[in-house]
């Protein structure tokens, strides 16, 4: 059982920056995320997208907001729980919750706080009949440890950037990288286009187009695909591979959470933004794109403010009747709970001679 | 009389993110404020010092942070009136409002938007019993243009910062530098306190400690101010100069915006937090340190909430009846009101043979 103050449901920059703000609090956080990675859809879906309204940033990759939350919330030493999904909640006698993922490992804690976004990444999964069979025997929606694939015979399907990227990335990696897109035209940044072409022309990539993945062959794991080819009058044939990574997309899902007795608005979860972004259950609340109320803007500047709000309540909540004083960085410094202490440089009283 | 969309007094952090999210919407901005340039008290108070909770930033200078903002925001081509207070408002029969400066500049806006902070700042003046005849004829207690001060004499009086610095920057601007302080000690960041002793052996700074400026003389302008020195029983003695320039500090006062009618709780300006940070009175807001609601948090990561949701409260207020249809920019791009434009690259479409 995983123990911590803050249970934050979703690692993306509104869940990291509560880790920061808990932590100027002293309370500790642990996150769950059911992708691989923190940093929500800025790392998974557009990492090399650049925002322009985060606030005295005039330009930034989504990749780098997460390295900079990362990096900011360092100190407080946050927990992970990747690649997993928080499925359900109970609440226990004293108050505190228990909250136990798909893969049945269990957090305990006297506050959580979704922040879940637009909800879990969920892939779109081709039309393929026995492909269910496969999920972990050899079929992947999501790449989690690239290094799984070393040395082997991968067939790569899709026609966007997630699909280029990660066949230029596997080319040096497995054995064989097949490529297989039901058109001609890819789409994605013009340099992932021409890469692909370089390396199919170099014969480290095979393409495949335009063609369609419509059988797994194997028994407990994949050995082939069965691919349709539309040019050649509907023929079909076999490509022997160890993986088979249909990459068609993750389209958000509020998922389990729906199913946890919180009130729902149009897919959000209605908060108390009077206050405390507290949900209709005391102790859940529910911060960034994940909440509505009057007003909203999924915007991931407000996420950062809610959280910050949040805490505070959280914090009443852990130390009931402690009153807190809050200080300012620039003044009091960041002690982070690794031992490492931020401060400004202090003034020093000394005469002139 | 200046005309614009959104004024917003106060051009501290909260009201430059103001400018760029009231541009996303195509309103226009001006801005006013008492310090002689923007960003409020991060450049005049604490411009090289460490901020540790801007969202993404694990460190960050205030005056950097200024200069981010005011680069973020560029594009949407804010007005400035600096080193005027906002002193009255007017409302107009349409609804509209008329502010006039301590110096009677005069703006013109549909919605106001109070982004004070802790009020205008206002220097700490010494009890000098004819100091203010010769206020703006030779005494200054903020420096705005250096130049002002080319091949003139200067005493500046204080032991602070401020004193420190502009003494070192003055000493290669001016004819001839005196540093006043009541004490032999001073507080500052070490290289400052180091560099001034470093100029007074060079000559390049008369140092005058421990002693007080108990006069200025003078008809029109100043020609000389009256030193008492503690050390010497009392003795006393005139320095000649064209300034006096004490920097004895600033305080901020909320001032002349504590009688415009609005509802006030502990030198604050409350607001609908449930909604939109509206004042009292309809079309003028306040946002960030400036404002009080429950559970407000002075932090200039709320402030940066807080005006964008006051944004789109203030587009219903300007074009009323039509409906805003967010667009994200990393989506959409920033189309600045300066002709330029940012955006994401694009997509390609591109075939692979």
């Amino acid at each position: 059982m995983i123990k911590t103050d803050i249970l934050i449901i979703g690692a993306g920059p509104t869940g990291l920056f509560t880790v920061f703000e808990a932590g100027l609090l002293k309370l500790k956080c642990h996150l769950i995320d059911a992708l691989p990675q923190p940093g929500g859809q800025c790392s998974e879906i557009y990492p090399k997208k650049p925002i322009y309204d985060i606030p005295a940033y005039p330009e930034i990759l989504a990749g780098d907001l997460t390295d900079k939350l990362l990096e900011q919330c360092k100190q407080f030493e946050p927990g992970f729980t990747l690649g997993e999904r928080a499925e359900t909640i109970d609440k226990q006698d004293d108050g505190s919750f228990i909250v136990t993922t798909n893969k049945g490992t269990q957090h305990h804690a006297p506050v959580v706080a979704i922040a879940g976004g637009l909800g879990s990444f969920e892939p779109r999964k081709p039309l393929i009949h026995n492909i269910a069979h496969f999920e972990d025997k050899g079929v992947e929606y999501i790449i989690k440890d690239p290094e799984m694939y070393r040395n082997k015979k991968v067939v790569i399907a899709g026609g966007g950037d997630s699909a280029l990227d990660w066949s230029i990335f596997l080319s040096d990696v497995a054995k064989e990288v097949t490529l297989i897109h039901r058109r001609n035209e890819f789409r994605g940044h013009l340099d992932s286009v021409e890469k692909v072409q370089d390396l199919k022309n170099k014969k480290k990539i095979n393409l495949v187009t335009p063609a369609e993945v419509i059988g797994i062959v194997g028994d407990e794991k994949v050995k082939a695909v069965v691919v349709k080819q539309a040019q050649h009058i509907e023929k079909e044939f076999e490509i022997e591979c160890d993986h088979f990574i249909p990459l068609f997309g993750l389209s958000p899902k509020l998922g389990p959470i729906a199913n946890w007795g919180l009130e729902i608005e149009k897919n959000a979860i209605v908060v108390n933004n009077a206050l405390d972004y507290q949900t209709n259950i005391p102790g859940i609340f529910a911060i960034g794109d994940v909440n509505t109320y009057p007003g909203k803007l999924k915007l991931i500047l407000c996420g950062f403010h809610e959280a910050t709000l949040m805490c505070q309540a959280a914090y009443q909540i852990i130390n009931p009747g402690k009153r807190y004083v809050m200080k300012y960085t620039t003044v009091a410094g960041v002690d982070g709970f690794d031992g490492t202490r931020k401060e400004a440089p202090k003034a020093v009283v000394k005469a002139i001679e």
